[in-house]
Order: C-alpha cells, then structure tokens, then sequence
C-alpha cells in the first residue's frame, strides 16, 4: 500500500504504476508465478541456508566442468558448449524455478538424444575436405560450427515447446510417460550412451550411423576396427574409470560415517579426476607420445547471442517436442522427490515454463538443451544446499572457468571424459533391478519397461519413445479387454454378493444370476461381455431364442392351417350346417397351439416358452453389477440393449445394480431407454435389485400373477432411493 | 459306428479310415467347423427353401454383373476380373461361410482401397509408349497386366492374413473397430469412390495421384481439366444416375405394396440399366459419335491359375492388412444382422477363415480382394433367400456370363458403370445423418466419427484406417483421464452413498470424506486423483503437512536447545546443588514444547497437530470407494500409498470400500501393504466402513482414548466379512 502511494507520484514509471494499482493484486500474484524467486528471496534465511548453499553450489560447480564438457562430446559438439550449457541455464533457473534441489544443466540422456540427431543431419562425412589432393580430413571446425548452429536451433524450439506446454497448462503430457516406461527408457537410452561412447575409449574413429537399428550398426562397425585401438587411449580409459569408480565406492562408504556434510565428497570424485589426469596428460605429454586426441581448444570468454536458424525448426520439430517432454519429465520427478522429503511444493507448470525459458535462451548462447542430472541434484542436497541460491554459486564457478581457466582442460583426453560419462551411467544400469521387482510386483507393467527398453535400443531414442507411449497406452486398452467375469453369490446375512468361485461363503441367490465385470465396458470388449454373461448364466441362450423362433414360425404355420381350415369348415358348416370338428386333432407332438390372437385382438401376446414345449432356464432374473463400469459409448448401448431383449425372450428379466451418475447419464443421451428397458430395472445396489426380485416373486406367488417386467415399475415410490440424478446437464464434462 | 465298421475292410483308404475312427468325432467335428456346409446341406429343407434360394440367387447373379464390372473399373483393372471376382469367391463362401444371408464379392470400400494402391504402385505413366515419336499414349495392355499381377499378390496376401487371423482365433480385432469409426471410415471412403469416378462422368483422362491429400489434388486436377469434358459422356452419366435414383426410388415404394418378393425389384434396377443402355450404345454408336470410352473387351472362359508374385508381398503387407481387416469387419456386421434377425449364429472366426479362403483362393484366379456388399445382401434376403444355396446359383449366372455372354457389355459406356457406382453410394452418403444422431447421444464416438472420416479423407483409406483406430483407442484413454470425482454422502436411514453435489437427500457423514472418482486409476490419472482427493477434501493438506514439518524442525531446535542448557544447568548444579529452572521459561508464542523421547525411550512418539499448535481438519476418515476401479498399476499402488502417507500425517485414517478381488490381488503383488497399510483398512462396502468408524469413535469416546490407526487392527474377527480372497493364483489371469 505505501509503496503503491509512492508510485502515484507522476514521473516515468506513472502510467506502469497506475496499472499496477489498478490491477495491482493481480500481477503481483501473477508476477510472482512466473519469477517465484520474488517470493522466496526476500525471506531467505541467510543465517540458516547461506554457508551450505555456498559449500552445495561450489560442489555442484565443480561437478558441472567434467559432465558440461564429458555430454558435450556426447551431444557431438564442441567442449565449450558444455560448460555454456552449464552456466547460462543454470543461472536463469534460480529465477524461474520452483525446485530447491534440482540441480538443472546438461543431462546424459538428453545429450546422447542432441548427438544422435547432429550425427544424422550433420554427419562428419559431410565436411570432408582433402589435403593434398586424395588425402581428405574432416573440417573440424566448420562441421562445429554448423553442428552449433543445428543444436542451437533444435535447443530454442525444445524451448518453445516447453514454454507453450507450461503456459497451456499441459504439463499432465509428462503422465503419458509412466514410471516404467521412464526407466526403461533411460536404461536404454544408457546403452546407447554407452556405445557411443566406446570409440573414444578404444581410440577408434568412427563414423556415425543413424536410423532405426544403428545402434547395431555401430556396434558391428566398432568390432571390425577393434584391431586398430589406440593402446594408450584405452589403458587412460581403463585407469580413469577404474579410479573414478573406486572413489565413488569408498566417497558412498565414507559419506555414511561422516556425519556432517563436507565437500570432500565432490573434490573427492571430481577433482582428482580432471587435474591429475589433465596432470599427467601435461606431464608424459599423452597427445604427442601415443596419438591420445585430447579435448583440444576451449575459447576463453562469453559469445554475444545469436539468433538460431529458424529454417532447421521443421526438421527436428518431432525431436525437439521429444527432448522437451523427456527433459521435464526427469526434472519434475527429480523436483517431486526433493520436494516430498523436505516438505514443499513444486508447481509442475512452472517448472515446465523455467525449463522452457532456460532452454530457450540458452539457444541464444549456443547452449545445448538441458534437464536435470540426478547426480549433481544429489550433491546439491546432500552437501548442505537449501536453495537455488546454490545453483547461482554454481553457474558462476563456471562463468569463473569459461572466463580464465577453461585452457586448463585443453590436454585433458577425450578417453577420460568418456571414462566419466561412463562411470555415471553406472546408477542408470541399476535400474535393470526393476526387471525383477516388476516381474514380482506387476506383469504388464514389466512388460511396458521391456517394450519400452527393446524400442528404444532398435528404433533409436525418438521413435521409440513415440512407440513406448503408444504401447504403454495400448496397455490400458490390453487391461480392460480381458477382464474378470464372474457370478456373485450372497455372502449369508450380510448384503455382501462377492464371486462364488473364489468365496466358498458366497452362494448364488436362487433363481437370481448376478454378474459382474472386473472392468468398464466399451466397444473394444463389450461383446465379451455379453458372451461371457450368456457363458456364465448356465443355459445356451442364443440356443433356446433359435429354438423359440422355430418353434413360433411353426405354431404360425400350424395356426394359418387351421384358420385355413377354420373358414372351410365354416364356409361348410354355412353351407352343410354340420358342427366343426375339435382343433386340436392334427397338432405335431410336444407342440400345443397357442392361439395367436395378434389378428384378432390387435394387442399381441406372446406364447410363453412353457407353451412353446421349451425349457424354462433355471432363473427368472439376470443382475448386472455395474460399479466397475465407468463410462459407456454407443457400442456398448446397442449390445446392453441386445442383452436385454435376449433374456426377455427367454423370460429372464435383467436389472442393472450400482450404476453411476454419469453412466446413467450416457445411457439416457445414448436412447437406452424404451418401452421395454425402464429406469425401473436399476437399483442403487446389488442388495436392493435382490430383494426388490424376491419380493416380487413372493407377490407373484401370493397372488398367483405371473411376474412381468412391467410390474417392477411399480416399485418407483418404495423406500429406495431413485436412482435418477437430478438434472444436471453432463455434456459438458465429456 | 455302422460306417465305422465299414471302412474297417482293409482297403485303399484303410489307414485313413483307422485314424477315423480313432479320432473319429474330434475329426469330424474340426471336419463341420471348417466346412459348414457338411452340417447344413443334409438338412437342407428342399421344399420350403429352394424355390426362394433360386429366385434370390438370380436377383443377385443379375446384380453382380454390373458391379463387378464397376467395381473391376473402381481398382483400375480391366472389367473382366470382376467378373471373375464375382465368380469364384461366392462359389467358394458356399462351403466355408456360416452366414446365410451375406452377398461376398466385390465391395466399393475395398475396391477403392486397391484402387488406390495399384494406382500408386503402377500408375499409368509407368506404361508410356511412344507413337510416331513424340505422341505418347499408354499401353493399356501391359499396365493392366501388371496391375492384375499385382493385385493377385494383395489378394492372396489379404486371403493369408484373414485365415491367419482366424486360425489364431484373432476375430477380436475387429472390435477395435467401432461402429462410429466404421461408418465415419465407410463415408469417407465413399467420398473417395465418387472423386475417382468423377472422371469417368465428364469424361475426363486424368493422372493418378497418390498419398496424403491426393483426393484434394485429384479435386483440383479435375476443376482444372473440366473445360474438356466429354458433353456425350456427361449427358449419358447423368441420364444414368438420375434413371437409376429413379427407378430405385418407385421399386421401394412398390416393394412396400407388393407383399410377395419377386425378382422385379433387381430385374428392375440392373437390367434396364445394363440391356437398354447397352442397346443404345450399340444402336446411336456411341463411341465412335461421341468418342465416349466404352468397357472394351472382354475374354471368354475362365484362366488357368497363377502362381502370385510372392515379391510384392514386402510393399503391399500394410495395405493387405487393412484390407483384411476391413473386408472381415464389413462382413461380419452384415452377418450378425441377418443372423440375429432369422435367428441363426454366424462364427465368428470360421468367418474369418471362410473370407480368407476366397480371397487367398481366388487370388491364383485373378480375383480382386472381396467382402460383402450392404445392397446385394439385402437383395438376396428379401428376395426369399435362406442359405448359401442362392449364391452358388448367383455365381453360376456370372459364370455363363463369363463364359458366353460377356462379349454384350462390350460397348458399355464407363460412363454407365460410374453412375451405377455412383448410385449405390447413396445409401453410404446416408451415414452423414449418424452425425445428428451421434451429436445428441454420445459426443465421443461423435469425435470419433468426424475424426475417422477427416483423417480417411486426408491420409487415404490405408494411413487414415491405422490414424483413426488409433484415435479411437486414445478416447478410451481420454475417457478415463477426465473423471467426475465425487464426495459422496448417505441417503438418510439407507446404505446408499451418492454424490453430495447431485443428489439433495445426501448428506456427508460427519468427520468422514467419502471420495469416489467416476473411472478406474492408473498411471495416466492418479495424479490427478490424488490431487482431487486433497481439494475435495476441504483443506489444504499438503500445505499442513509443510507446516507441520516446519513446526516439528523448530521444536526440534528448542528441544535440542533445551536439552544443552539442562546438561549445562545439570552440570551447574552439580557444581553448585542449585535447583533447575523451570523448563517452560523460553517457549515461543503458539508452539507448546513436547518432550522428545525418541532418543530416550528409543520409541519414537510422534507429537500430535494439536501440540504443535496446528488447526486439527474437520474430519478423521477418508473413504476411498474403490467401486469403480478396474486395475492398480504400480504408479497407482505409489501414489496411494503416498495417500494413505499424508494423510496419516495429518491424523486422518484411509479406509478402502468395495475393492474387487482383483485390484486387492495387483495391490498385494505391488508391496502395497506394509506396517502402515494393512488389510484392516479395506471394506467390502462403504457402509461397512462407515459403521466401522462410527463404532470405533464411539468406543474412543465411551473410553477416552484417542483414535489411532492401529485400532483398526481389531476389528479383523466383527461380523462384516473379510475381504480377502482364500490364496487364489490371479496371476494368470494377466
């Protein structure tokens, strides 16, 4: 309020002001949604928070040199985009994001998915030039350059996307990628991280395959030139990862006994890795004695931003919207975890807009596209960070090395990132433990991780991402359309019904079939269903309407012969004056004639089985139980209508128990109801539908009346409940 | 057993006779599934059947023969191989078919499907032969060739997947075509039969186009070239059609007066339209007056058969299925019309097999892909059709047409074959009234029908077939991703739960939260379930839990605090034997200090909200009705069990009611249960579970002792019964 007075005062921010009184509230609220650091920054509680952020965000920063320059060989790109990629998005984040913990910047995943695509559309072969006429090189520099530019492109439009999904409220997209599917996916996108990464470990040039199955192809290629392995790269290798691997094993043992968090931890994995070995590469001078290729140059500086090349958008449009949900998808669940343990609250559209925002500048400053790395996220928690006040610290440890000491890294070997990048994926190959708790836990969903792990490795990381999805969606479909069809029995005294298969203390209601289907019904399974209540309810039903026809079609028959005869016998009788003989001598056996008074009487009554000479089935009504059904279509009406008028053919009536709101609803705009199916038949529960059915057969047998379906419309005004929604209009909820 | 005894005497088929009688009923059962026709030809009823069954088999012998004339035009093959398609096919159904209604043979759907395919595959342009140099025109002979070859291959492969498919009881995939997606696919595909005929009205030669959007590009060719149009040819068409539309109209009306079916009706339709156009066309030379192009050729007698081109097989695989799926999904909807309505049963599978053999078949005949025709069925039942007998007389009349009388159509206009395909479109463009019906019964099967039908427009008959399953598939996913979650309250003095919004008489249950949601839970909604389940409960439970976490951290501070300065104190008064302070001195304001004895006693007490000082929320039970949950998958099983977590933080107990058997058996596989989750909590109804809780907080409060979770416990040995299944295996049933 004192502040809004003191912006009235006319001066340059006046008409600003003005609008922000007027709407003050509004874009106060709506300012600090999009820049949640406003809210939180004021309160940050220095005293607290600062000396472990502080420690957090150098730990973090020094973790973030060795992987910004390891993902960036991986994404196909020159080192220093990776220590970029390291800085300016991390440094956006802490004033967009929601998380406190995450630690944002280049992950892995996303990096092999970049270098997939700069291999395919910008593949080294294309920059050859020749030196000394045959004798032909890459033109390193120029393939950079343009790779620089493509990902640059493919970074902003991966921004884009997660700036529109965020402001659309579409951050549910990430729900389409279920927990399997995630790890299935990041297990195979590892191997493929892996493999490309074995060149570099055995010294091997290699050119880049792309497409469906080349992960396979690279593979064969690097066996048929294993002979040629640079001994030296891969004894550096071996070493570095061996090393890294043990520190790692005995930073996890130490870190258990060492109560306060300390950065050993990251000096411990990160710092003997990058100096002693950029160290020793100095010292024996690797490059020169045994042909090791090393990082090479690293620009000091920053470069002013470009604006990418908007004509690459339509080619790697599908891979940019791909990068862009699995990059929130590894962040949002990363946030959620951090979130849940120290009890705040991650707002998941705004994450997706700062993960959005961070790419989309970033591409200005050739940055690549970024996620979260789960190790880095778990240093930055565990070394004391409390804020995104680390990430800041981070960012600038690297702005301080792209500035001044980038050169250091310039005799590091390619073989001992890749050894990095390696020893990180060895958290990502756990996760092959899922295979056995998910075959302990749930079938189907191993089988989502499986067909999600086999896609990915033979149609390559964005085509089996798309096939992932639609599997693991297909999989909803699978569940629904083999259901569990049962009969219920009555568990005694209780208004319990329960499957008479599986509950010995169950018992079918007599003369009372109720059927039940462990899922919704739909067009994909709704003909099971009526096959499966026709299968359960003991009788062959089409069987006994086909013997019903005929025999009616007989009777038909028989009753035109007679009348026939009848107006003979008449005219004769008119005629002759003799009495007509009885009707009944020339009936067929077991066929007694019903006469068919629909001529004469013009309201048709139909002859009853019984008259018919058919079996009567063994139960009069038929109870469908239908709380697992959450919604209808139009398929599933016409077949619901079939059912009913099958068994009112056979003299069964059928009722419907446990209906839903909004499925009766769909059933009424379905025209589901007639003169033959009432809303009489429904019943709020299986209970209330059993004994409305006894009640009328004790009627019936007290009053000697035959029990007809109309007859349950009578019972509208009893002591049940309608089932009948007051109107409330549901189209607008579909 | 007579004939058994028989076959015994050893003799040439003695072997085969032992096997007979070995396996004799297992044989001879697979013997009648197979070929039908054994089980029904003996007891074929002569006298009542076979008068109906010839006349109806010339009706529609009469029909085949303009159409598959048309349709042959329709796949860009010469006339005759509709002949043929309408020959053998419908031969062959007589022994494998269980319909008795159906008319196989050529379709306008699946026509255009191949249409499509050969026009793409061998386009006209491919057969250019130069005359006097420079003036090219086609070779009509050798691309018809071709084509033929090619359309053997896509038949016999469509023929391969159908009996496949129906060997592996694979019928089922058909429901995946839904009848709004049939019926938007049939229009669409409609719209395509009349774009490509429309060339053949204004007698235009046109290119043809293929691939996404060709329709539109078919559309424009064809604006453009219609300065060109052929008067002759239009005037004849357009006479055709409205003579036809004529014709067919007045013979429905007459059809209504005449109660006896006779052939009038078809020779009505088709005869005038084949003889008198024939005639005139003979008689004004049509061609060589006009230079309208006429149906030119045609062989008589029957070709050998060929071996197909197996090396189509790789290019056409795709469109074959389509084709077989279609075919299969048109016929048996027929089917099961006309069985349902003479009361008979068409199998399903056997179906699938008995279309797969006419296809696979006719394929080395020459034959295109069939299914049935809608208008052909009809006639063949109303004309007093009763069984298969009437097709293998229709296919006798093609016969003799193939092998004397084809040279009549010789001079039949292409123009009069379009307008009689463009008449029998008709009742197709009738589908768009489903629109109206779809708007007010059921908006998602409307989606589904536009969709299905733009995208067949767009992406042709193949890739729009594969885009519109799919899209039907997704809207079973929309469906459940869109629930109505619900609180619901009980009808008072009744065990009826229901939706507090819709229903006036339901009232919440004090101190319980009754939610249910409308669809079943899995990975892609239990966020959003979860999300719901906390905003209808009235409070903001996670920013409780924040809180609460908060308050416990500060006490923590003071606690530890508290107990420095006691050791101190401790310490001082061991020094100086002065009494402790009291402890109280330094509480802040609002948070009352708990002694924290989880590092005395080793059992941990957790402080309650109350002592913390927090606002306890106005209710003590949540009630999951799990009613209308089909399945859990392990995402599920984690969000729920965060449910129960968060909850029990606040002091809210979870109950679950009417969970089936098995979702209970998916949550035991999936680790639900632990020390904080036991089966205790489950119910088999939400009254029960309600009763429950008030009984346990009556007896809390009868003994004063505070309600905790593991009072639920007890409750294990009440009358309600329990609610888990004896040790039934449930994972097969995965």
């Amino acid at each position: 309020q004192e502040l809004g007075l003191w912006w009235t005062v006319p001066r340059k921010g006046w008409l600003w002001a003005q609008w922000y009184q007027c709407s003050g509230s509004a874009a106060k609220s709506l300012l600090f949604r999009f820049l949640p650091f406003l809210r939180w920054l004021p309160r940050y509680p220095i005293k607290d928070w600062l000396l472990g952020d502080i420690v957090s965000g150098f730990s973090v920063g020094i973790m973030h040199l060795p992987q910004g320059l390891a993902y960036a060989l991986l994404a196909g790109l020159p080192p220093v985009t990776g220590l970029y990629s390291s800085f300016y998005p991390v440094f956006l984040y802490f004033f967009f994001g929601t998380s406190r913990h995450n630690s944002v910047g280049p992950f892995a995943v996303i990096s092999v998915m970049i270098g997939s695509l700069t291999e395919s559309l910008m593949p080294s072969e294309d920059f050859m030039i020749s030196v000394n006429g045959s004798n032909t090189t890459i033109d390193e520099e120029r393939r950079d350059a343009a790779r620089v530019e493509l990902v640059a492109a493919i970074t902003v439009l991966t921004g884009i996307f997660q700036v529109a999904l965020g402001l659309l409220q579409f951050g549910f997209v990430v729900t389409y990628l279920s927990d399997p599917l995630v790890r299935g996916y990041t297990t195979a996108a590892s191997v493929h991280v892996l493999v490309s990464q074995l060149k570099n470990v055995f010294g091997i040039s290699q050119g880049e395959a792309s497409g469906p199955l080349s992960l396979f192809v690279t593979i064969i290629d690097l066996c048929k030139k294993l002979p040629g392995t640079n001994v030296g790269t891969l004894v550096t290798a071996i070493i570095a990862i061996v090393v890294i691997l043990i520190v790692k094993e005995l930073n996890h043992k130490f870190a258990a006994k060492l109560p306060m968090p300390i950065p050993i931890e990251v000096g411990s994995v990160i710092l003997p890795q990058i100096i002693v070995s950029t160290g020793i590469s100095y010292g024996v001078n690797l490059k020169e004695k045994f042909g090791i290729s090393v990082v090479g140059n690293i620009p000091s500086g920053l470069k002013p931003p470009v604006v990418p090349n908007m004509s690459y958008f339509g080619q790697v449009a599908g891979n940019a919207f791909a990068i862009a949900v699995v990059g929130y998808a590894i962040c949002i669940s990363l946030g959620k975890i951090f979130a849940l343990k120290h009890g705040y609250k991650v707002d998941s559209n705004q994450e997706l807009i700062a993960l959005g925002l961070c790419n989309f500048l970033g591409g200005f400053f050739q940055c690549f596209a970024i996620s979260c790395s789960m190790s880095r996220s778990l240093v930055q928690e565990s070394t004391g960070g409390n804020s995104q006040v680390a990430g800041v610290i981070a960012s600038l440890v690297i702005l301080v090395t792209i500035l001044k000491i980038g050169e250091l890294f310039r005799d590091l070997p390619k073989a001992i990132l890749a050894a990095i990048i390696i020893a990180n994926l060895k958290g990502m190959f756990k996760q092959f433990k899922d295979l056995c708790t998910l075959w302990k836990s749930n079938k189907v969903d191993l089988l989502v991780w499986i067909v999600t792990f086999i896609a990915t490795l033979l149609l390559n990381l964005d085509i089996g991402l798309a096939a992932s999805v639609a599997f693991g969606l297909l999989t909803v479909i699978f569940r629904t359309q083999l259901p569990h069809y049962s009969i219920l029995g009555r568990i005694s005294d209780t208004d319990v019904y329960r499957d008479v298969v599986e509950y010995e203390m169950a018992q079918e209601v007599p003369g009372v079939k109720i059927f039940r289907s462990s899922s919704t019904i739909y067009f994909a399974n709704v003909e099971l269903y009526a096959e499966a209540l026709k299968k359960k309810s003991g009788i062959d039903v089409d069987r006994l309407i086909e013997k019903k026809k005929k025999a009616l079609k007989k009777l038909k028959k028989q009753q035109k012969k007679l009348e026939k005869e009848k107006a003979k016998r008449k005219k004769g009788a008119a005629d002759t004056g003799s009495p007509s003989l009885p009707q009944h001598a020339e009936d067929g056996p077991g066929v007694s004639v019903i006469e068919l008074r629909s001529e004469e009487s013009g309201a048709p009554s139909e002859p009853t089985l019984q008259s018919l000479g058919l079996p009567k089935p063994n139960f009069h009504a038929v109870i469908l139980d239908f709380s697992p059904i959450n919604f209808v279509d139009t398929v599933a009406i016409k077949i619901l209508k079939n059912i009913f008028r099958d068994f009112h053919e056979i003299e069964v009536d059928v009722f419907i128990a446990s209906c839903s709101v909004s499925v009766l609803a769909q059933l009424e705009r379905g025209n589901f109801f007639s003169s033959a199916i009432t809303k009489a038949s429904f019943f709020p529960s299986v209970h209330d539908a059993v004994e409305h059915i006894s009640r009328e057969r004790h009627q019936a047998s007290v009053s000697t009346q035959p029990c007809c379906p109309s007859m349950a419309m009578e019972r509208a005004a009893t002591s049940t409940p309608p089932s009948l929604p007051p109107q409330v209009d549901h189209s607008t909820r579909m």
